[in-house]
């Protein structure tokens, strides 16, 4: 069941113009834009580690290394998709993620789009994996013991 | 072993200052901008089926119902990535895809990423699942059977 | 003075990795999607005309004839735009407005970018232009008298 | 005359299904990403002055700082356009140039936009502008010369 993901970050976001194709539906590179942005604002405003600090002054890189998408439903412009976070898996320098943007214009509606992702944490100057920094590790220990 | 793949189309692609982050690598969904791409070029110059006329008049959608992504090696602002497809599984409405951007910087070079994506055929009308025209059919069973 | 603009509607966005390029600062189409979006909201939360059903459902287009633009400011990712618009001209079909994003890192910040956009009102199918629809005209009175 | 214009670059570009929008054309914020593109291959193909190292490597920026846009026609998914460069003025740092997006779709057709943009050379470390080093200097004149 979807529903016991131990989620441990949610956003809203409107699908705008700009996102949807000339089919009148999103896509779907749009999607891949708005995954980020949710990875993002889970950094900053759920674990507390500033996005643009950490890759910009802090030259830490969160690649992804594995992505996957499973398209379930459209969404059509003016669609308010919820977006939520999971955490799979926490390694030394890696994170795997779930992801899920749901849908709620009627009963009948669900998940859009259900995404893994794997991350890993690089130093940007020799673009190699690195453990992650303390302050982001303990950030992610707390949020995945939160969660057990 | 990848070489084995029987590659059924082949492009080019320069990678351009708006691919790329601030980390100075292809930011990921840009690269699924340039899969679309890929797959509109195969459409019109591979299998001889014009894409624009097929998603406007002719009202006909290939969306992906699943998409997954490796990310082996990371692409610069310049890199010229050599970009191709195999065909995997071919349905009544459903086409199973592997396909492949290389860099060709030095010959450590190899793989930059390996994409396995399920398109469907669907009526932009209704959204809806439905057989793949009879001119599409029969330009898919045509690359296939050369492939085998 | 730009402080005596009569400006009818603010947001805030932030600057976010994908908008930027590896000189590290915002890729100017970037600019022209978040003016899009700014656009979009405005009609949305300002107007109350919903954009999604204007463009989708009614069949109401409202494409740029003329944009310009002046950057100032160079931004980065995590800066927090303050975007506003104001209305210059409103004709029978035609909508001249000066939109401004403005930073607010430190006393010395200021104005990023400058535009001035006319945007047209026209029926997606002919792409022709065509007077407002009554709702939205009436808003538009609105706001502009309210500004005089 | 847009005829006379002496114009010193020119390239083709297809307009895809991600350029457009659900009103079936392009969404203008494409266009201004297809002009980088055009300026990207200006440089390299016909100045002799390889964008990506000069961006890269070489750290010499060459940001917008006044970009207009006249769009007056409609382009859709299919077509072709011409895209075109001409230089209005060189200074010691700056540079304004003509850009032209042409469709060939039949014989009215014509222009579908025109842009003025004035780009500033800059360093990439301070994000000040800078004279243009003298390889891409002593191209500018060369082309400008060539266009007297």
């Amino acid at each position: 069941m979807m529903m016991s993901k131990p989620w441990i970050f949610k956003r809203q976001e409107l699908v705008r113009f700009g996102h949807c194709d000339p089919a009148g539906i999103v896509f779907y590179p749009r999607y891949f834009e708005m995954l980020n942005a949710l990875v993002e604002d889970w950094f900053t405003q759920g674990l507390g580690i500033d996005y643009a600090q950490l890759l910009g002054p802090r030259r830490v890189g969160m690649p992804s290394v594995r992505l996957s998408a499973d398209f379930k439903r459209v969404s059509r412009m003016g669609d308010l998709l919820t977006q939520r976070i999971a955490i799979n898996k926490l390694g030394r320098s890696s994170l795997g993620l779930t992801l899920q943007f749901d849908g709620t214009n009627n009963d009948e509606d669900g998940c859009r789009v259900a995404f893994e992702q794997v991350l890993v944490c690089t130093s940007l100057d020799t673009h190699k994996a690195q453990p992650f920094p303390p302050d982001l590790r303990a950030a992610l220990e707390r949020v995945t013991g939160a969660a057990t």
